[in-house]
């Protein structure tokens, strides 16, 4: 697929969608007034209402058919908690300055755009037809110097697409390196860039006032608030194994240069679930076989190393027994988030699952998937599915001592041999006064294999040598006086283990922008006009009221059905302006309203209604409870318009302007 | 009500409640695992439901009903912003710091635990009963070093009690002479005070890679980035007035010194609403009439100066009609504020509306009435409601530019007498030259009153003098030649004016807190057993489902019921663990689940159930059907367990330990 089309096969235009979006306050750059700031984004009353309405579903789909553990952990997080975890130190992206402008670009971005550049500029001097680059995560293509059009050698070009395929794996010298081999200059001033630094992604701040230097950070992950109270859910949890926590709320970036809208933004709202299992076992699920038979598309890693993006198509069960996918509760995940997507409106045609590079997984991820959905960005990473292994538990637990474990009473007991050591302390301590203490943490250190080779050279020598860092010259003599190693019995009557962690994480901003590309279409008519084909479960308003006309006397029925289209939980909206029927319910096909109920003057004399639906514009009229009753299933789901169409009479009036009869 | 009491009349623990929230996980301080940070605070599986119950009841209660528009804008706001809104300058605490200690307090805070220490050692001293202060914000009472049992002179004792009668209103001049002269000392230390200083309260951050310094704040309240979106908010509503915005999300408040558990946090959920009025007309609201005979417990501002805390209690209608709350907008908005506490459980009994003191406003206000909730520690403000005049509106539009203002087309054209000033530009460049422009803004500035008094002037002497900050002397002479003031008729066809705000603004963690206390109470019996009795509408699970014992038989029908529960939408956990029946119950009466449903063997052979209610511990038994039907009503509030227990044949099986029959 190598461009972008809309829901009916349009070709895709963005301004246009994003005109509309805008226009209609899905959302809006914040702080426009002030002249605005980069990555921020609020969201209007119809995005607001989508948002809360993916938000519920989510949490019904996840956190309620799965039974997991929702929490709702503080964004502002001290320092100590983010360096254990490695973020400090690797959560940065590498950063390239004009000295001569000042402008700061991210270096793999400027890489990325100056050769896709020039690529594009030698097909065009070739005369070959550009096709847009879709392998990667989308980045807003900006206008480059150096982009003449200009052929390029066979060889360069290929040097150039290999560097583009591995164009997340590249560190900072290596950006470097590129960016002087290739002779990419600052875009505007043709300038000698600086060499890549690393930029902490991470926002600082100081929390309280007595401290004198940033002590904290905005959460770049909901992910660390679960894993520190790990102990306390499983005791929640009744000591049960395995068992998801879920969360939902905003985390943040420092992005170096947010363009891409929606997509690359400094705050936004991420639903994440870290799901705990028994690392033995093959991380089984017991829900597995209720979904082995779905199909979904994959993008291996190995298809990807070929320089391919040809993705397979395979059921989950074929893909885990395989191992391409490693276990099945990662796969169980990657068939809930595919149905989850669905759910929202995605096109199934625009929605793959690719398997991240090893250079490109995050400091913390074992593997990876990404649910990667297409617009006209090209395919945008909107759900990871990570497995974190035992990593951020392990190195909590190792910093604070907290026991972010799992402790479980053998079935049988375990009888392990094994090499133990025992010291004489009595001895150790005069001899080595300060260093005892190190010396004894290095032999209780010593593994299993280390203490078999040293129990022979015990033996055999009558001492040994213990590698003991920082004291005296590194390594330490011990004799047999001090020392004695044996192998031993060792009966183990409770099993201790670190769970393994698989993470779908959702990036919920990413998610409602794809949606609303890939159900946005246009009716073609009179004018032209966009129309936002969104489910009714997730639609932000469901139904929209039209009286004709101010008539007076249509107002006691629109009081009447607005307050029991509330009763019946469905949310509505009365436009009771003075445009015309078809200028207000075009209004209202730009904001996705599925419903509309028009309220005219044979309304006043029986009681009926007309129900149209906005995909079709087709319409029925039928009594008042009959129509909302239809409405209840329709919203619900339980009924299609198809069917209500087909069992309720059709009416075939007017839709444009109106007149009293 | 000068101590706190559980639901039922008991006396009111703190130590308890608190130890059965965290037990419970409704919450727990955050990185606790890490020592902890104080001031934040998560939300573990009950709280988070609990949370969603309430923010998903507000958003009925108003946004729904009330047909708000509602907006998400960022956390991260850039300096300008609240620079202009005032927050930048004014939006801080008064801090003083212990020299010998490093220890920082809340000057504020300080002043009143140390006269409170020394008046209840006085009492102590006269012997007398000492009664807590409930009057205003609770602050959790430090231990003092000076609380010596020593009785004071009268004076002393007046002198004390009026200066906590005034806490709120002093300045960190202020402070810093109570400090001196009522020689309070650091309480570790006994050492002399710094001088208070001021704090801002913000959290700064650092916005993209190019600061140097932080150059961004967490917004301190969610009301700026709804100004900012006035003007698409309007039209997005069709231009059409009255109308509110609301937004649910976090603020942030750097507090000096929490304490006091959930309710001084430094990072917190808030639902705010602007409701937008034209202030000519005396803010009426459409909807008054349905409410003005509605009964509030008002304290007002008269009553507090005179050091008084007993209420009026007065219907809204003479409340707005006597001028005691300004006008029918706020007054519309207290009694929905009422409404909305009252659904979530507060006891009616202490929830009260107390008036701010002039000195106690925030900047921007120009009156306010608090929401307060009494729990153990006092009267807790939870709710403000707020009357921001055009403060906001204006100051943005007058720093961007913006026209943040409504424009309306007059039913009558209205026509205006007035002084108008020409100017004679040609002259006034070459006399004035770089000064020109500010002569010429200082004569547009002038007011109707000066203009009227200059064109006497002007007509006698020939000149005019007009008053030019910066420009010469500060006072500029125009002859006759250079201007020209005549009364005119002028015809105005649209109004401009700015809309006054008032805002509702809830502290959701404080309303949670709150209402955890007042739902609270401990059953008699074999142990004291605590009970939570929230409403079913935000319990935060509605039902529990308890199989007798983990026999097989059980289980097809624990999951046809969590299946058909989930399918009704009413959410439900299973405890299947094998403590006994009793035991479960116990468990969840402390989580707040109001309706257990016990599938026993009589379940096996006729599909009969019993459904147990928490707060009576009556239980009913019926049919499948019938039991599910009951649940579903009880849940969304259309019947009572009264009424259910009538209907439903009583169930008198034991609730303890359960046998196979």
């Amino acid at each position: 697929m190598a461009t972008s089309t809309t829901k009916t096969g349009q070709a895709m235009d963005r301004a246009v969608i994003e005109s509309v979006l805008r226009r209609r306050l899905f959302y809006t750059p914040s702080f426009e007034i002030y002249g605005g700031e980069r990555g921020l984004f609020d969201y209007g009353p119809p995005g607001c209402a989508l948002q809360a309405n993916v938000v519920d579903l989510w949490r019904k789909h996840f956190v309620l058919e799965e039974d997991m553990l929702e929490v709702d952990c503080t964004m502002l997080t001290p320092e100590a908690i983010l360096k254990t975890s490695g973020h400090v130190d690797k959560f940065a992206d590498w950063m390239c300055k004009d000295p001569k402008s000042g402008e700061i670009f991210r270096a793999d971005h400027l890489v990325e755009q100056v050769l896709e550049a020039r690529l594009k500029a030698d097909k065009d001097a070739r005369g070959q037809k550009v096709e847009v680059d879709e392998a990667k995560d989308a980045k807003k293509k900006k206008k480059v110097k150096d982009a003449k059009i200009e052929k390029l050698d066979d060889a360069v070009v290929q040097e150039y697409e290999e560097t583009l395929a591995k164009i997340d794996n590249y560190g900072g010298d290596e950006l470097g390196e590129l960016i002087k081999k290739f002779n990419i200059k600052g875009p505007t001033t043709g300038a000698e860039l600086d060499p890549p630094k690393a930029f902490n992604l991470m926002f600082q701040t100081q929390i309280g006032p007595s401290a004198d230097v940033p002590n904290g950070y905005l959460r770049p992950e909901t992910a660390q608030g679960q894993f520190l109270n790990f102990q306390k859910l499983l005791e929640f949890n009744q000591q049960s194994m395995p068992f998801a926590s879920a969360s939902i709320g905003k985390s943040f970036r420092n992005e170096i240069s947010p363009r891409s809208g929606l997509l690359r933004v400094r705050e936004f709202l991420m639903a994440e679930i870290e799901h705990f299992v028994d690392p033995e076992g093959g991380k089984k699920h017991p829900r597995f076989e209720d979904v082995k038979h779905v199909e979904l598309t994959l993008l291996n890693r190995k298809t990807q190393l070929s320089g391919s993006t040809k993705p397979d198509v395979l059921t989950i069960g074929e893909a885990v027994s395989t191992g391409l996918v490693d276990n099945e509760t990662l796969g169980y995940f990657l068939v809930k988030i595919q149905e989850f997507l669905l759910k929202l409106g995605v096109d199934h045609s625009k929605l793959r699952f690719r398997q991240h590079m090893a250079n490109e997984m995050a400091h913390y991820a074992a593997d990876c998937w990404d649910a990667e959905l297409f617009t006209t960005y090209g395919w945008i990473e909107c759900v990871g599915c990570a497995d974190r292994s035992a990593y951020d538990l392990t190195v909590h637990m190792k910093k604070t001592g907290a026991p972010l474990l799992v402790r479980e009473t053998r079935a049988e007991p375990l009888v392990i041999e094994e090499y133990q050591v025992d010291i004489d302390r009595k001895k150790l301590g005069p001899k080595f006064r300060k260093d005892a203490k190190a010396v004894e943490a290095a032999v209780d250190g010593l593994s299993q294999e280390l203490r078999e080779k040293l129990s022979i050279d015990l033996e055999k020598t009558g001492k040994i040598e213990v590698s003991t860092p920082g004291v005296g010259s590194g390594t330490t003599e011990l004799d047999k006086d001090l020392v004695k190693i044996e192998k031993r019995k060792r009966t183990e009557h409770v099993r201790e283990y670190t769970p393994n962690v698989i993470e779908p994480s959702f990036g919920i901003g990413r998610i409602l922008y794809s949606v609303m590309e890939h159900v946005f279409w246009t009716r073609e008519g009179d004018d032209a006009r966009g129309v936002l084909s969104f489910p009714p479960t997730v639609a932000p308003t469901k139904v929209l009221l039209v009286p004709l006309s101010n008539h007076p006397d249509f107002k006691p029925f629109i009081k009447k059905l607005t307050s029991k289209l509330r009763q019946i939980g469905v949310s509505n909206k009365v436009d009771d302006s003075s445009a015309s029927i078809g200028k207000r319910y075009a209004r209202n096909d730009e904001l996705g309203t599925p419903f509309g109920i028009t309220i005219d003057f044979q309304t006043v004399k029986d009681n009926s209604l007309t129900l149209r639906e906005r995909d079709s514009t087709k319409q029925v009229r039928a009594s008042e409870d009959e129509i909302l009753a239809a409405v209840q299933s329709l919203v619900d789901g339980s009924e299609t318009w198809e069917q209500v169409a087909k069992r309720l009479p059709m009416f075939e009036g007017q839709e444009t302007e109106a007149t009293e009869k």
